[in-house]
């Protein structure tokens, strides 16, 4: 997969892009990451890449000219990638689990990243896709494109360790994971659940699936709407509902 | 504000904390902020803060006795702030605003970041506040720890260059922001709305306020449940429902 992001902060992804797994997947080349900064598209004396709003307000817009060009740069480096560009905006459609996949299958992702107040709306011309991470607000939208680069090259072959261990996790299956437990057995007065040494692997099946019901009634129950029971779950669910009240 | 954070991968802080607008608010002091390895607490002499899973399942887990421990020091070295112990996981609370809002208050926060397939749960005990950014899997806690930093920091009095320009902000205000325009008034074929070069605050406002709500009402209704609306926007958004069939 080949990532390019457009940035006025290219330094910013030193960091997260070079450790942990996507800093291997990189290292490996299942990823192929680039930035490029595109206050040298400004064509103008000072390097503005950003000029204050028509009509009046606080803060400065990006203006639209440097992103139609370094666009049109990364379209003549790699004329033949199919790609999605995306661009980072708290009015964008909220980014989840499905996107992630989605993205995972996908040759070329452009993240476009903007700072200051907001964009100059034309921009939005040039896009694929506008994502939000979340009900937030954000300095610039470096870390909502790092979030989405980590979520999508997670799902990737051969990136996370274990191939299983993606498989399991709160919100790929639609539940929240049950609660998990790692020794010691008991680390000052707090004991792991007897039923995980019982050696029984068809009742700790049972208990976890129970307790991803149950955290998930208890804390998310919106993500229950979404999900569909089968008859045994649905069964198992009313007896968390009794347990509960 | 004191912030720590504990973390295996501190380098991954490095670019998102030191430029931008959250790292000169470190760098003027606003925000005293510090990573800990809690891998320096892992008391076995391979170094190992993870373990297998009780029961068994794919993946590591985090050990509860380093994050005990690691807590422990950072309590010793700050025994007299007041701390929101916050741990960065799938199936917390989803952050918002809001939340952003709240912890902007606060004298001392505490991040821990997990890597792995996922905590022993006995780790709960320790936090006030577990958090998720979103409803996606992301390899480890950092990245969430830097976006909350990031949305709660730039709360602070003094880091946003211009204090109005936090006000307008779409999720701030419950609603999306309006579109916006800089400079060219033409930029290929595309025009700025005539409205913004009228000179008349009042017509702009207006447009501005319809805008923002027809952009809500297209693309997150469900932010509009949640809004109160006044007389003058119930009318305005009433014919936006109009326009819009």
């Amino acid at each position: 997969m080949k990532i390019d992001v457009l940035t006025l902060f290219p330094e910013m992804f030193t960091g997260p892009m070079t450790q942990s797994m996507i800093g291997k997947a990189i290292e490996q080349e299942r990823i192929e990451f680039d930035t490029l900064d595109f206050r040298q598209f400004a064509n103008n004396k000072h390097n503005h890449v950003d000029d204050y709003p028509f009509g009046g307000g606080a803060g400065m817009l990006l203006k639209v000219e440097p992103i139609d060009l370094a666009l049109q740069a990364l379209e003549e480096k790699h004329p033949d990638t199919k790609k999605r560009v995306i661009l980072l905006d708290p009015a964008g459609k909220t980014f989840t689990q499905k996107d992630a996949e989605e993205l995972a299958e996908e040759e070329h992702l452009i993240f476009i990243c903007g700072h200051y107040e907001g964009y100059d709306e034309r921009i939005k011309t040039y896009v694929t896709d506008e994502y939000s991470i979340g009900d937030f607000v954000l300095t610039g939208g470096e870390l909502g494109a790092m979030v989405m680069i980590d979520a999508t090259a997670r799902l990737l072959p051969d990136v996370l360790g274990n191939a299983q261990s993606a498989i399991g996790d709160s919100h790929s299956t639609g539940l929240l994971e049950h609660p998990q437990y790692t020794r010691p057995r008991v680390y000052k007065d707090m004991e792991v659940p007897e039923v995980l040494f019982s050696g029984n692997h068809k009742k700790i099946a049972e208990w976890q699936q129970k307790e991803s019901l149950r955290k998930t009634y208890r804390r998310r129950p919106d993500l229950l709407e979404k999900y569909s029971l089968s008859k045994e779950e649905e069964r198992v669910l009313s007896e968390i509902i009794k347990e509960e009240k």
